[in-house]
């Protein structure tokens, strides 16, 4: 089902946005025509985020095409509609070989690597904040011609606390900033939120705003509108306002003007309006409605599912992902949201809470089953958790469900709204540690560092699907106040690691002998307990004999399990899939130090620094902590070595 | 200027709630005239937050007069006006006698005081998403009849990013959640942002509004509106809108009822006002108006003076620090305000930015000054940090001066936003470590651990006054990234410690040898080497021989200093005012054992827990990181002793 198209290439012509300014306005529906081709070919073979770079591609080829870029500044949300900005930018070939592979280029907006990659994207809702920053920068720095900055936003992003911080505090501030609200009514997971239904009543009242749009125009050709003049014969807002007695715009009512909503999949009437609008004053939020998928019949009808598709046969739109063999082992997810389920059937207080990963977090699971008990609160982590200790004050046992990099945004309420009262807040934190391609924005780098600060705050890594499980059912059953249990992207090693019967619980802060060993010690947490059992069965077949402990907790430790490994003398190895500086390791050297023992001691973990995009595997041998970075950390700690 | 009264006292006879509600709606007015009566009495010798709380009066005996608290759940926001809420719950004699003080009552709502305190508060704008916890576990627990679950917001919180999250959320789940949005129209600091602005228009539209809210009442005295009855005649809402056909209300835009505003200074219309809403179905806010400082002319006149006055005459309403002779002595946020405003003089690229903490973090200096280039952005820390990210992106040079325990809100935006992009923004945290009498929610405790987790990041605490504007300088003139200067509340030691003429830059990662010693070896970090150098003293005294080193940077570490301090084999104690696991001798613990050495080390910082309130003095003293604990902790390091 590819776009069908018997012209000529336009877009590979173009190796810069100077060339798509140099295009006629007629060749630019063909331009977004080849870059659809483009995308469908490339993504097919080299998957990465499909749904949202289609739905954008008129936008993609509007901006350049208005805007003096690189200096006027385009600054995108996330950034999952990049890809399109990415082939306009010089960047055709590096994409098609290259996309979301190490060494290569990233699969969302980065500075790093091109001029026109304005600002680190990947956290949503941080546009507006950034877009306001250079538009005062530009200001102070009294640049002339005056610098356009554009934030464009989605409509699931702009529900992000921050985002309202951006436009309250954009709206207030002397600037000529335009937000571009690309609306498709669906973020990885369908949205939700009252802006949500709210911009979909926008929508319906097109017709009032069209009105709006149009009378705009005449006033403006009638030399009645002077945008640069201060104390113009009528400021078009009031005036139309006064004119229909009806203002119904929560972006008016914080004082920034409104235009839409408009076809976000026309881009001769996205340049149209672009260039009435782009050299007024003051703040502006123009509202484009876009199809995700646009383009591509089977991503325009499950945009969810063709959100990050995987490869696919373009002929047909069978995604590999849908042929795949089961092969009985199941991504931690999956685990975590049929354990959820399970839990949740036993006992009533159990509720969920994700902030837009419903689907990604696998809370889904428990959703189509009890959709009442689970509360997906949209891009909003610091509110998700929040609202899970207001319920956890009053009775309820909540699992709060986010991905390790973005539950970064939530540390001040986890301290605040739920550690400080010892609430019993389950914290489900998947994406821990290195998740590969999505690269330095995306990893879990950080969470076992910030959260073992956390007072009261129990922090357990699962090193299986079965351990998962058991964490889990601990979590629900003990009074134990918050936990904290992190798991990584992608499937475990188990084949069918669904516990029948009953789950037995672990022992808060209690760790786990996996094997004997006389020459050195190798302390794990989590899953990358696999690695150093490859490092260590090797380095038996070398005659050496390692001993190997899971912590299992990062916090509480296991006092008697370090003061047995300590006592031996032997050095000791720790190994994390987190950041080395302050995680486990740290807690462990912390221990040992304070308790006189001088055993030497290495670290593992990922470097004081951010780590690129590849494979995980490519990525853990970077980092030094896949089986033969583990052996060879073993093996310097070895006396003859 | 008392509020005068010849009547019986009513507050002393008030025990608890249930005793407000026997009270006839008549005696409420005196119940407020003696509410006011004892908190300026009270607060003018034993200082605590003022002007919020005699605001506040009316509204908090209208709400236990119409709630049936505690089974009723009122979640105060941040809590200025919390005392008198206090002092009708059992707590008048404790308030009297030991409000803020060591083993007395908290300044905030406390859940560990008392089940009328229904949540943490402190760090602002999280009522709503945890009232909102609450309403929801009502609901799924079927609690009959009905909880009430009512947020009390003021205008300075409601603009803050998690207030809108769970404002959106609110609005889209099924909930009976009333919203007060108590507005003063001030903060600590004059209100920015345009939802303030927006605020004061919907003040003026009052008349539109009282003809709503006579309209509510008129139909529903018919019977017309019937809010627990599904698919009712009209909903209120939709048919006051058909009848006017001008809806020009944010709240209302994201579908919440919207009543007021009203005078919240008058405790009968509160009343009368509460009970017609009380039991409406679904989201409501109720906006009222109250004049801060209210019952006290001076306080009234001049409420930023009067958010935390200190000790007063009650007859003239002069505050002791009007009279406090100068001693020579600054306070830290001085230094560093005079500093920036001196920097900001000589280097064109310097701009301010502060989250409503302009007058606490002494940003106002510049501003005053330079007005243009201070951005007061209102309480939304995590857009301060990116908005700063969006400059420095662009050629400024920010400077963001906000409280330690705040800043932990951003601590996403402090990796994404500012250290993936190597930006040049400087982190000013005032308020770092043990702040006093505002106790756990305020104790700046995790910065140094948390920042020294994100790569790139430079982290120093100045040990004195002249240290911090050195750091300031090396900061504005150097090209190290982001940094973070962390200094503590209150006045340093120095006299006139303002530097005339050049200020010499400090090298990064520089630290100082401050004495020899032949024992064992002191590093510390920040002013907390004061009380260090007390005990080395004292120990001198003692015939002992001890190293004193200022870390002066926590990342990077002086790798020089730590090779020749660990060089000579003697036992190492590390001080800092933040919580030990995970800080700077944490990262000190580290180093040591990565190079190979076994010094016996000891880490003195706060605990693995939250820090209750008390005099600096006391807390330090409790924390054993006072002169005395730190002297203590050395002797136990000592061979013989």
């Amino acid at each position: 089902m590819p776009v069908a198209s018997t012209n000529p290439d336009i877009l590979s012509t173009i190796s810069s946005p100077e060339d798509v300014r140099r295009l006629s306005v007629q060749q630019l529906p063909q331009l977004c025509a080849d870059i659809r081709r483009f995308l469908i070919d490339s993504l097919s073979k080299n998957p990465g985020h499909f749904a949202s770079g289609m739905g954008a591609v008129e936008l993609t080829v509007a901006l350049p095409y208005v805007f003096n870029t690189p200096s006027d500044r385009i600054v995108w949300d996330v950034g999952h509609p990049a890809y399109p900005h990415k082939l306009l930018t010089g960047r055709q070939e590096a994409f098609a070989t290259g996309n979301r592979k190490m060494n290569g280029i990233s699969g969302f907006p980065n500075p790093a690597e091109s001029d026109y990659d304005t600002f680190s994207a990947g956290h949503a809702s941080n546009s507006i904040s950034a877009a306001l920053g250079m538009a005062m920068a530009s200001k102070l720095q009294g640049d002339t011609p005056r610098r356009n900055v554009v934030a464009v936003i989605g409509d699931a992003s702009i529900s992000g606390g921050l985002a309202f911080e951006g436009l309250n505090n954009a709206a207030n501030t002397p600037n000529n900033l335009l937000i571009i609200l690309n609306d498709n009514d669906m973020s990885i997971d369908p949205n939700v939120g009252s802006l949500n239904s709210y911009l979909a009543q926008l929508t319906t009242s097109q017709r009032y705003n069209n009105f709006r749009y149009g009378a705009y125009r005449a006033l403006r050709k009638m030399h009645l509108v002077d945008d640069r003049r201060k104390g113009a014969i009528m400021r078009f807002n009031n005036s139309v306002k006064s004119l229909l007695m009806r203002s119904h715009n929560i972006f008016e009512g914080l004082n920034i003007r409104y235009f839409g909503p408009f076809d976000g999949n026309d881009v001769n009437t996205i340049v149209k309006v672009l260039n009435d609008i782009k050299d007024m004053e003051g703040p502006r939020i123009l509202h484009l409605h876009s199809t995700k998928g646009k383009g591509y019949a089977p991503a325009e009808l499950n945009p969810a599912a063709w959100h990050a598709p995987g490869r696919f046969d373009v002929a047909t739109g069978v995604r590999d992902e849908e042929k795949a063999a089961p092969d009985g082992r199941m991504k931690y997810q999956d685990v975590f949201g049929n354990t959820l389920l399970r839990l949740a059937q036993n006992d009533d207080k159990i509720v969920a809470v994700t902030a837009a990963m419903a689907s990604g977090t696998s809370v889904s699971v428990m959703q189509q089953e009890m959709p009442e008990r689970v509360f997906d609160v949209g891009i909003s982590e610091g509110h998700a958790v929040t609202f899970a200790g207001g319920m956890a004050k009053d009775g309820m046992k909540p699992f709060v469900a986010i991905y390790s990099s973005f539950l970064q945004r939530a540390y001040d309420h986890i301290i605040h709204d739920v550690a400080l009262m010892k609430l019993p807040v389950t914290f489900c934190i998947d994406r821990a540690g290195l998740v590969g391609e999505d690269g330095p924005t995306h990893h879990g780098a950080f969470d076992i560092a910030y959260l073992r600060t956390v007072p009261g705050m129990t922090l357990g890594a699962p090193r299986n699907e079965i351990m998962l499980q058991r964490m889990m059912y601990t979590a629900a059953g003990g009074n134990c106040g918050p936990m904290a249990i992190r798991y990584p992207r992608g499937k475990g090693r188990m084949q069918n690691p669904m516990i029948e019967g009953e789950v037995p619980a672990v022992e808060i802060g209690r760790g786990e002998k996996l094997r004997d060993g006389r020459e050195a010690v190798a302390l794990t947490l989590g899953p990358i307990a696999d690695e150093a059992a490859i490092a260590i069965d090797s380095l038996e077949k070398e005659g050496h004999s390692i001993a190997h402990y899971d912590m299992v907790f990062a916090k509480p430790l296991d006092e008697n399990l370090l003061a047995a490994v300590a006592a031996t003398g032997l050095p000791i190895l720790t190994v994390e899939d987190g950041i080395a500086n302050g995680g486990m390791g740290s807690a462990v050297t912390e221990w040992l130090q304070d308790h006189g023992y001088t055993n030497k001691v290495k670290r593992l973990g990922l470097p004081d620094a951010f780590v690129t995009q590849g494979t995980p595997a490519q990525l853990a041998a970077l980092c030094g902590i896949d089986a033969e970075g583990i052996k060879q950390a073993i093996k310097e700690l070895l006396p003859q070595s």
